[in-house]
Formats: structure tokens, C-alpha cells, sequence
């Protein structure tokens, strides 16, 4: 059976057993969710069983377990691992969703939901066409499946449980679905991610609400302070003002930045889809080097003080922000937390106490284009979508993937099936089903390729 | 039968009435209390009745209504008329209370909840010390009692009702406790507010939350520019920044300013309370300057993007804060409201829409200190105190204030009973039970010199 007839006729059973598993809210960052993330893990161990591996266990980490498979036809062959995550970001602020995040629902082609997505849709479909494989017998490499509940808070645990079991992840390459092309009709791989560091930032005035008619212009404001604080982390060309934060930026070539900038945006469909009249980023860079080759920083959220309806006039004791910077090749992730961190506290006022607490940091990625991997991967795309997909580099940070190439010497394929306007880590996150099917053909004719 | 020896005899009946009244949770900034707004109401009516009042009705007004209350006993006499309101501040973040604030508890010989203070407890000595001088037929006044339930919203109503029913309010002099002490030891009579500015705004960068990888460095990130917007209000000397903010302001003279000097206040005792290591304000004026003679500008809340536990990487699509200004007199509030609101637009980048709503303002307001009613509160607060009472310009704002100068052509006389450390419009509003007593022996004793 080819495997667009397979799809088809397995397509009510395919979403039957992924909305299995975005029913479990699975959010890392809440540590209420526990019990649902174990649930979750379970769920995948049960699902990839009934796809035909041998084993399937749920192996303890030091934070959340993860889920590993295997099947392993012939100790001779290139083994195969696939990498998908089972968590996922919260799904706040529910009162932007169209429908309830965690039911899944049809709409217009898509399947909208959290995790549809990131990475519980992505990651599902290399179960799938293993299934495909398994049951046509044209498996032709062992495989295993290694998925793990901490992507979306950094990845914590893995690189420990990478070093702790560097025989079982034993693999010839490792296959991720957790990134976004550049569009349906415009495949594209990623061969570079962002590194990324975050941290919570809090500025305390005073040891408790005040009124702001009694004692404003006597005491700090704290918001005001950690207003001046941020504001004066970029500059009015969008450079990121930290002393020597771009000191180890990866120099890219003029040539490099030529072929840069033949990758097609259209940037008013580009403007249209966010709702903006004009972008606005990092003097001297396209939006495309500004999200790709460059580092940025970004307050992620910000709160203190009054925030409910009407007016109440308070001078607030504390104020907070959550701060993030994306990083990009060479700059290494400790170096950048310290130099940020002391930034913060030099330029914290004397009337004011700062706090800052590192919540989660990763380094960047950078894939070669000449791997064998490569070009099965490209070939796949190739024959899946009928165009040679582009490689590309892309802002955003997968924690894991650079501790795979450091721990077990093997440099991951990005093989994203993802949109932008998918809106993951957004309210109405979703995915098209024309590219879930896209994306087991590829991955289907990946193993053809890379062992033919 | 003494005053001292009714207030103990009667104490029990006095929480028992004050609480029924803080037990109503009347937040008028919330919309959905309008039903505990009009209970509080019908509680002070029956309160009013019970302590002798011959009327006592609750009048219409275009926002909550208005409890009015009189006890004529000779129309040739002059006529004293009581203001207070039965609207509180939210009780928000309720986490930070020691006990419910709804539902008063006495710790330490003090009361602890939403509106111990600010105004239920103080607006209710006016009741008790007119039901004894009425019980003890020492009443050589009519009084007339006006509360009002929108106090805490910038009184919106109260200037329509007061043109409406020039004739009902119609008297010589108004009492209002709603404002506080130097300290228990330093009785002071309030003979200056400042007027009040409040704003919300709202600052749109895209049209959905985005994800920080992808988006971030390539499209504006509201918070950020909302920071540096507030940033860009208030310099690093302190002094706000917006064109033409000072020029109204009320020149005060040298030997004016030697008269504030020599107010008592410790700093290390003040610094102490706030748990400050430092003071901040504008440069050039003193901690009392700054708080009453001089106009400032506060942030009291702020919120946007991800809030919640741990790390979400994301790129907000909006961020909002809530602006205060406070106004000295000879400011005008709507050219001031005006001259921010412009100033804010025009210091906003391209790349993102910024929204002003204006939520509500107020006059500021002078007392003379040569009055015969200021004389009579001077001699009330000697008598109950044992010290002569310093008249002091505070920072706080109350709106229908200079609305009585302006309709009725009265000024009002300030006998505010609290302290700075009472925490009104924070968690853990408090009051002391002896200067509760303190209150209700100087209100009588006000009667005694008003018409002796």
C-alpha cells in the first residue's frame, strides 16, 4: 500500500490517538501539572507499542521522565532517533482562545489546540510512518524514540540523562520535528537555532503597598524603576546595550548574507499576518538576519501594582518582568547570563533592591548542509512537496539539540513541518492536516533515502 | 455622663455597627459590587436613624446614590454638615492580607480591615459623637449627614448632585475625617490636598501573542516600549518631564517653606516603616515638600505578556500600565490631563499603537487656617490630644472637596484621625481603638467651640 493510501485510510485512527494526547495538559512550567505530564508520557508509551516497537519504558530523569522506544531489526543497520518533546507551554491567556486549548478541534482544514503543533503533532507523525514502515516491511534502519517532558522549560534534565545512558541513545542520526518551514508551499529546513538564556527580574521599593497620594514622590516606584531599567537595555537602533554582549556573535560573510537575502519574505503579507504598519528591529539587518543571525532580548511579561479594573491609586512595593535573549552560534549561554545579570544590578538604582533569578538557559545550533543526513532529508522534502527545500536558520532555541551533539556526537536534522502563523506558544495554536500528511511522507521517504 | 465614660460604655455597640458596615464589601471600582454598594447604603441609613437623625434617605445620583441624613433642631442655628463615604479601594492582592479584609478583626489594639480606615471607620465617629451629644442634649447645631459610594472613583457623581440639590446641602461649615495624622503623639489638621490624574494605557505591538524565537528582534515588543515611554516621564533629578507640567504650579514662598521645615518628621523612623535604605524623589525638596507642596507622577500598576510561573518565551501583543498624576493647587486638571495625553502620543514610536483613557481626576484643594471653623477644630484637637494640632498640605487627593468650595461655597475643615502606617488602600488597613475614641472626643468637643 503506498503511504498517501495508507494516511487516508488510517487518517480518523492517526487523530483519534494524537488528540489522546493533547488532551492531557501537559504544561512544564506548571508545577501542578505533574501528574498530567506523567499521564502524557504514559499515553506515548502505549501509543508507540501499539505502533510496533519491541520496548517502550518510562525511564526516570531528575525533573519529569522520559519516554524511550526501540526496534532494533538488525544490529548491522544505521539506527535511526527520533526526538519529539510530550510537554508543552502554558496556554494562557485562555480568554484569547477560540476553543478550549486542550479539547482539539477541526476547523477549515486545521486541527487547532495546544501542542497541535509544538511538539505533540510534529513528533506524532514520525510515529506514524514508522507504523507505515513497520507494517510494509520496508523498515530499513533500527529505531528509537526518545521523548521528553522539559522542552518548553529548557531541557533541564536531558543532558544529564544523555550522559548517564550514552549506550542506549547509541544512533547513527537523530531526526527532530519542532520547527517551522518558511512556508506550505516554500519547504524549508532549519540548519541553525538561537541559544537562549531567561530570567525574572524583580524591583522592590517599599515593604508593602502604599498610597500613592501620601507618599508618591518620597519613595521609589518600582514600576517606574524597572521601567528605566528595561528601557535602557536597547538602544534607539534596536542594539542590545549589555557591555560585550556581542563580542562572540558569529561573523557571517558577506556571501553568507547574500544568500541571505535571497530567501523570499513578503514582507507586507509578512506585516499583514502580524497586524503591523511597520517591523521594527536591530539597525542594519534584514527581518530575516534579525530572527536568524542575530541575537535579540525580549521582555516576555511584566507586572506590579494595580492591574484590576478602574483606578486605584497605589504605589506598589514590587514590580516584575520576565526577560529573555535569544543567542546565536558561539555566543555560549553562561558567559551572556553573568554578563546581563551584572548589567542589571549596576544600573539598578541605590533606592531600589533588584532580584535577579536565571530560570532557563540553552546553546545554539548550527547544522551542516553536506551530511548524508542532510541530503536524505532534503531529497525527502523534495519528493514530498515536489521542491527542494531551502535551509534556513531560525530564532528559535531547542534546548536539547546542541547537548546531542556534544554528548553523543551527533548532529540532529531539523525536519520541521510547522507554519509561522501556526501560533505556537500563542492562543489558537494549530496545524494544517494537509501538512501532518505532508510530514509522514516525508519522513517515510527520509528512511528510503538515508539507507537506500 | 462624660464623653470618655459614654465611649466605654458604648464600646462594644460601636464595633458591632462599624463592622456591620466593613463587612459589605463596597469596592466601587468593581462593577459587579453594585449590589453590596447599595447594601452598605441601607446599612448606614438604619445607622443614622438609630443614632437620632429625624430624616434619612437614599438619594439618586447618576452613579451610586448618595445616603442623606438630617437632624434640624432650630433652623436659626448654624447648620454643620457631615461628608463621608461608604465606597472602599479594592482589597487586592488579597494573598498579602494577615486576616480576610472583609471581615474586621481586632490584633494589637487595632482593627484590621477594608475600610477600618479609609472611610468607614473614620466617616462613623461623625455618627457616634452626634448620637451623644444628641443623647446627652448637648446638640447646639443642626447636622446634616452626606455619604457618598463613589469616593474611591474620583467622585464623578458628586458635583451633578451638589448643583442639583444646592438648597438640601445647604449649611455653614462641612466635616470630613477621611484624611491622616502626623502621628498619634502629633495631631495635625489637613489644610491642603493635591488634585489627581489617572490614566490607563495601552501599548499594541502585533495583533496575537508571538512566539520570542521566532518574532523576537523583528517586530516591536509592546512592554519594552511601554517602558520606555514611562521611562521617558520623570528625568534622572526626579522632575517630570512633560512640557509645561510646572507651570501652573503654586509658587511657595521662602518663609513658607521655613514653616515646613521646621514640621518634626523622622526620616530614619519614616525609612524605617517603609523598609527604604534610601528616599527618592524630586531633587531640591524635602520628604514633606515632595508629598505636599510639589506635583508627582506615579505608575501604580502595569501588566502584559506572560505572568504566571516559570518561563513562557513570548513576544506580547500587548502591555498596559496605569498613570497617576497628583496635582498642587492652581494645577488644572483637565489641561493637565490634556498635556500628558499628548505628550504620551508624541513620545510613542511608529512601530507600535498606544491608547490613553482617561480614568478620573481631581481638584487640588487650600484650607485658610484663620476661619472660625479651623479655630474650633484647632481648640477640639487641643482639648482630646493635650497638643495644638499643626496644620499640614498632604499628598492625598479627595475629589468632592474642592467641588463643596466651588457648588456650595463652603470649605471644608480636614479632621482626619489616621495614621500614614494605617495602610489604607493597602493590605492590612488598620486603625487604632484609641484613636478611634480620640476622634469621636474631639468631633464633640468641635461642636462645643463651633457654637460655644
Amino acid at each position: 500500500m503506498e503511504i498517501k493510501e495508507y494516511i487516508k485510510k488510517t487518517q480518523s485512527k492517526f487523530f483519534e490517538d494524537l488528540f489522546s494526547l493533547i488532551r492531557i495538559p501537559s504544561v512544564s512550567s506548571h508545577s501542578h501539572r505533574k501528574g498530567d505530564l506523567l499521564k502524557c508520557a504514559e499515553q506515548w508509551k502505549k501509543l508507540l507499542l501499539e505502533a510496533g516497537v519491541d520496548t517502550a519504558e518510562i525511564l526516570p530523569t531528575k525533573g519529569n521522565p522520559v519516554v524511550f522506544a526501540t526496534k532494533i531489526i538488525d544490529p548491522k543497520l544505521p539506527t535511526v532517533m527520533v526526538y519529539g518533546h510530550y510537554d508543552v507551554m502554558p496556554a494562557e491567556p485562555l480568554e484569547l482562545w477560540n476553543s478550549p486549548p486542550f479539547e482539539p478541534e477541526i476547523r477549515d482544514g486545521k486541527v487547532y489546540a495546544r501542542g497541535a503543533d509544538d511538539d505533540k503533532g510534529q513528533s506524532f507523525l514520525h510515529a506514524k510512518a514508522f507504523e507505515y514502515l513497520l507494517k510494509t516491511k520496508q523498515l530499513n534502519c533500527n529505531v528509537k524514540f526518545i521523548l521528553e517532558g522539559e522542552e518548553e522549560i529548557g531541557s533541564p534534565s536531558l543532558e544529564d540523562f544523555c550522559k548517564k545512558n550514552k549506550k542506549l541513545l547509541k544512533c547513527d542520526t537523530i531526526l527532530v520535528s519542532d520547527t517551522s518551514m518558511l512556508a506550505a508551499e516554500t519547504p524549508s529546513i532549519t540548519t541553525g537555532l538561537r541559544g537562549l538564556a531567561y530570567w525574572e527580574i524583580e524591583v522592590k521599593g517599599a515593604n508593602r503597598d502604599l498610597h500613592s497620594g501620601i507618599f508618591g514622590g518620597a519613595v521609589a516606584n518600582p514600576i517606574m524603576e524597572l521601567s528605566k531599567i528595561l528601557a535602557q537595555l536597547i538602544d534607539k537602533d534596536g542594539k542590545i546595550t549589555i557591555p560585550n554582549f556581542y563580542d562572540d556573535v558569529e561573523k557571517v560573510s558577506k556571501k553568507e548574507r547574500e544568500l541571505i537575502a535571497q530567501i523570499p519574505l513578503d514582507i507586507e503579507a509578512y506585516k499583514k499576518n502580524l497586524g503591523v504598519k511597520h517591523l521594527h528591529g536591530e539597525k542594519g539587518y534584514s527581518t530575516i538576519e534579525r530572527t536568524g543571525i542575530r541575537p535579540t532580548l525580549d521582555v516576555c511579561g511584566i507586572w506590579g501594582g494595580y492591574t484590576g479594573e478602574g483606578s486605584k491609586t497605589v504605589l506598589p512595593s514590587k514590580a516584575y518582568a520576565k526577560l529573555s535573549a535569544r543567542l546565536v552560534p558561539n555566543q555560549q549561554y553562561e558567559k551572556i547570563a553573568q554578563l546581563v545579570e551584572k548589567y542589571l544590578k549596576k544600573i539598578a538604582p541605590k533606592h531600589i533592591d533588584i532580584k535577579v533569578t536565571r530560570l532557563h538557559g540553552a546553546a545554539s545550533y548550527v547544522c551542516p548542509i553536506d551530511s548524508k543526513e542532510y541530503k536524505a532529508a532534503e531529497k525527502a522534502y523534495e519528493k514530498a512537496f515536489g521542491k527542494k527545500p531551502l535551509p534556513v536558520r531560525r530564532g528559535g532555541s531547542i534546548g536539547v539539540i546542541p547537548v546531542f551533539e556534544k554528548v553523543l556526537g551527533v548532529k540532529p536534522i531539523l525536519m520541521g513541518f510547522g507554519l509561522e502563523s501556526n501560533a505556537i506558544h500563542s492562543p489558537n495554536e494549530n496545524f494544517n492536516i494537509e501538512l501532518y500528511e505532508k510530514g509522514i511522507e516525508t519522513i517515510v521517504e527520509f528512511y528510503k533515502q538515508y539507507n537506500s
